[in-house]
C-alpha cells in the first residue's frame, strides 16, 4: 500500500477497500505514515464521505489498534451509554449506578472535558479519593462485585483513534460525520460490551446544531454497531440550553446525587429514565414501561444511591463526601449572581457560553494539558421558558478570583428575556435504533 | 493567523484573503506551519478551488518567496515561452534561439524531466560542458549578448513552490488546476518576463486529458497573467502521441537542430513557428503573417542555428557537437527495433508509454534522485496515420542494457494498428489570449 494512492482513491470517490484501510490505520499506529499523509487523507474523507463497509473497517481498524476489553468471565448483560457532549450533563453519573442497581452491568469508559463541554471523568475526579485509571484486572472486578465502574481512557485503547484525534483538531477534519462516528464506536467498542445506547446531543450547544445532522450522525453510529453485531440505539435530546441547574464539576455530582435521591432537576431525572430504560430493554429484555417502573422504583428506594457510593468506594472514593447534599465535596469561595436586565420570559440560554463561562472559571479546559478545579462552575436559577423579574438572580457564579468578569459577561449575552411566551422546548428529540434486536 | 482557521474557512466554501494567503505562504517558506496542516489546506483547495482574487494572492506569495530577476537593464522585449509537458517536446530548443533571432529576448527557466516527460534542462546537459547553472549576473549577460538563455531553477526562484510542490506529490494533491496555474505562473513572472506564451497540452500523454481541462487550466494562467499585468496567450497543443520522432536527450537536441537547418518533423517545425509567432506578436507588436515569415526565413537562412550555436557556446557547451546532424552528441551502443505485428494504418500511438519507455532506459526519472542518460531514447520510425506492412519498424531502442526488454513492450503496447484510416488528428487543438495585449 502506498498511501498516496489511497489518498487519491478516496479524493476521487472511489471505495477503500478493508484491506486498504486496515493496513493505513496499523501505519498509523505504528507512526509509519507521515501525518501530512494522513492529514490529506482526512480531509478527502471529509470532503467524500466513507460508506457503510469503508466505515466498518476504518471502526475496525482503530479498535484493533489496542487492546479490546475481555469481559467474557463478568456475568450478565454489559450495556453501556455514551453521549456526544453536552453542558451540564452529568447523567452517567447517575445512570450507571441506577441501572446497575436493576441488575445490568455498566463497564464505562468515560472522557474529560474540552472546550466548553465537561467531561465525566473530571466530574468524579471531584470526589476525594476517586481513582479513574484503575488495571484492567480491577476494572472487571468492580463490574462483578458492583455491576458499574466507570474510568477514563487508557493508552491501550484505540490507540489510533487518539493519533488521528490530535491530528483532526488541527487540520479542520474534525467535522466529519463518519470520522466522529469511527472514532466513538471504536472507543465504545473496546470496552467489551454487549449492546449501547446513544445520546446524541442536538442544539447550539452540542457539536450537532441540527436535528438533520444529530440524525446522520445517529444513523452512521447505529449502523456500525449493526455490522459489529452490536444491538445499539440512540436518543437525540436538547442541547440548546444546558442540562439541569449546574455546570461544574462537583457542582454536577451534587447534582447527580440529587437525582439518585429521587430529587434533581426534571429534565436531568428524565433523560436518565429514558436513557435507562433503553438501557434495561437492551440488557434485560424488559419492555419499556416495566423497564422505566423497575429504575422510577430504585430512585425511590435509594438502591441507585447506594450503587453509586459503592462504585465510589471501590474505586478509592471517600463515599461520605457524597452525603448531605454533597456537603463533603470542594466548594468555591466566591458566590456572585447575575441579575436579570428587565422582567419578562427567558427565551432562550445559550449552552455553549454558559460551558464557555464554566471553563473561565475552572471547570474546564482550553487545552488537554490544562488542570481543572473541581470547585468552580455555574449555578443556573432560571431556565427557559422561566417568568423572572428585572433585578432577579439568573445565575450564580462558583469561583476563586480567575476570570470571574468574563465568566459575568458571557452569562448575561446567555440569557435573552422578552415579554412574550417562550417556545416550548422538548427534551427528547427523537428516537432510532439498530435492526438487530437487544434482549438475550 | 492560525493555520487551522484557514483550514476550515476554505474546508467551508469561504474565500480567503490576500494577507491570509500572504502569511500562510510566508509560514510555508519560512517551515514554521507544520507539513499535515499544509497538506490539509492543499486538500480542502483541491476540492473547493481558488477564485481569481485568492488564485492571484496565492501566486504573488510564491512568487515573493524568492528572487525575482531584474531584467530592466537589458534592453528589448523579453518574452518566455513555457510548455506544460509532454513527451519528445524538444520545441523550446529550437524555439529560443529562432525568436532570439527575430530580435526578441529569450530569459528562460525550465526544468528537469519527471516521470513519462522529459525536461529541456536534461536535453541540454547531454550537450558537452552545457551550464545550466550559472549565475544571475551572467544570465543577463548572455541574454543581452545572444538574446537567448536557458537555465534550470534556482533554489533562489519560489521557494515556496519547491516545497509545495514536494509535499502535492505525496499528497495526491497535484491535481487542482488552480494550484497547477499558481505553480506555473510563480517561476515564470520570478524570470523578470514582459510577456509569456504558453503551451498547454492536451491529449492521453500530457496531463490534461481533454480540450476541457485543458482550457480551464489556460483560463487560470491566462488570468493569472492578466491580473499581474503581463500579455499572456496560450496555444492548446496535441500530445496524443509524441511529438516529433524522437523521445530522448540527446536524440530531441539532434532533432531540434534539424528543425533549425530547416529540416526536421513537421509537426515540430509547426509548433516551433506556432508558438515563434505568438512570441513575436507579444514581443515587437508585428502582425500574425509578419511575424511567421520572419521566423520562417531565419530557418533558411540558418540564423535561429547561429543562435543556438552562439548560446550553447555562451553557457560553456560545445558548439562543434551539434554539427554534421549531432554527430558529436553521445550515442547509445544498443538499437533495436520494434517490428510491426500487422499491416495497416497506425491508428493511435500512446505518447505515455513511450514516455515511459524511454524512461525505462535511462533518459528520464522515476524519482528526482535518478540520474539521467544522455544518449538512450526512443526513435519513431511511423506514427498516426502511417500505413505499414507486417513486420515493418515501427521504433527503435537507442539503449545499453538498461530496461531494454520492457522498453520493447512497452513500445509494442504504444501503437495500434488497424486496416481502416485513421482519424484526422489537429496538431493545434485551439488558443487563447489575455485581454491585455502584447504589443510595445
Amino acid at each position: 500500500m502506498r498511501a498516496v494512492d489511497l489518498i487519491k482513491a478516496k479524493r476521487d470517490g472511489a471505495r477503500l477497500s478493508a484491506a486498504e484501510i486496515g493496513e493505513f490505520l496499523t501505519a498509523v499506529t505504528a507512526g509509519t505514515v507521515p501525518d501530512y499523509q494522513v492529514s490529506a487523507l482526512l480531509m478527502a474523507i471529509l470532503f467524500r464521505g466513507l460508506d457503510d463497509a469503508e466505515l466498518t473497517a476504518w471502526t475496525e481498524g482503530m479498535l484493533r489498534s489496542g487492546e479490546v476489553v475481555d469481559l467474557s468471565s463478568v456475568r450478565g448483560s454489559k450495556v453501556d451509554k455514551h453521549s456526544t457532549g453536552g453542558v451540564g450533563d452529568k447523567v452517567s453519573i447517575c445512570l450507571a449506578p441506577l441501572v446497575a442497581a436493576c441488575g445490568v452491568r455498566v463497564p464505562m469508559v468515560a472522557g474529560r472535558g474540552l472546550g466548553h463541554t465537561g467531561g465525566t471523568i473530571d466530574k468524579l475526579e471531584s470526589i476525594a479519593g476517586f481513582q479513574v485509571s484503575i488495571p484492567i484486572a480491577r476494572y472487571r472486578e468492580i463490574l462483578s462485585q458492583v455491576g458499574a465502574v466507570i474510568i477514563g481512557q487508557t493508552d491501550q485503547i484505540a490507540p489510533a483513534d487518539r493519533k488521528l484525534y490530535a491530528l483532526r483538531d488541527v487540520t479542520g477534519t474534525v467535522e466529519s460525520i463518519p470520522l466522529i462516528a469511527a472514532s466513538i464506536m471504536s472507543k465504545k467498542l473496546a470496552e467489551g460490551i454487549d449492546a449501547l445506547v446513544l445520546d446524541v446531543k442536538v442544539g447550539q450547544g452540542a457539536f450537532m446544531k441540527t436535528e438533520a445532522q444529530a440524525r446522520r450522525l445517529a444513523e452512521a453510529l447505529i449502523g456500525i454497531g449493526e455490522r459489529m453485531g452490536k444491538p445499539t440505539v440512540a436518543l437525540l435530546s436538547d442541547m440548546e440550553q444546558p442540562l439541569g441547574l449546574t455546570v461544574g464539576n462537583a457542582l454536577e455530582i451534587a447534582e447527580a446525587v440529587e437525582v439518585l435521591e429521587g430529587k434533581g432537576p426534571a429534565d436531568v431525572r428524565e433523560l436518565t429514565l429514558e436513557l435507562g430504560t433503553e438501557m434495561l430493554q437492551l440488557g434485560r429484555g424488559l419492555a419499556h414501561d416495566e423497564a422505566r417502573r423497575e429504575l422510577e422504583a430504585r430512585l425511590t428506594s435509594g438502591a441507585g444511591l447506594q450503587k453509586l457510593l459503592a462504585m465510589v468506594e471501590a474505586q478509592g472514593g471517600d463515599p461520605k463526601v457524597l452525603e448531605n447534599g454533597g456537603a463533603g465535596l470542594p466548594k468555591a469561595p466566591e458566590k456572585m449572581s447575575i441579575a436579570a436586565p428587565r422582567g419578562g420570559r427567558v427565551q432562550s440560554l445559550n449552552a455553549e457560553l454558559v460551558g464557555q463561562a464554566a471553563m473561565l472559571l475552572g471547570a474546564g479546559r482550553e487545552t488537554l494539558d490544562d488542570r481543572v478545579d473541581p470547585a468552580v462552575g455555574v449555578v443556573l436559577q432560571h431556565k427557559i421558558g422561566d417568568a423572572v423579574l428585572a433585578g432577579d438572580a439568573l445565575a450564580t457564579i462558583h469561583g476563586r478570583t480567575k476570570g470571574i468578569g468574563q465568566a459575568m459577561l458571557l452569562l448575561e449575552r446567555a440569557y435573552r428575556i422578552e415579554d412574550r411566551p417562550a417556545a416550548a422546548r422538548q427534551l427528547m428529540v427523537g428516537r432510532m435504533q439498530s435492526r438487530i434486536g437487544g434482549s438475550q
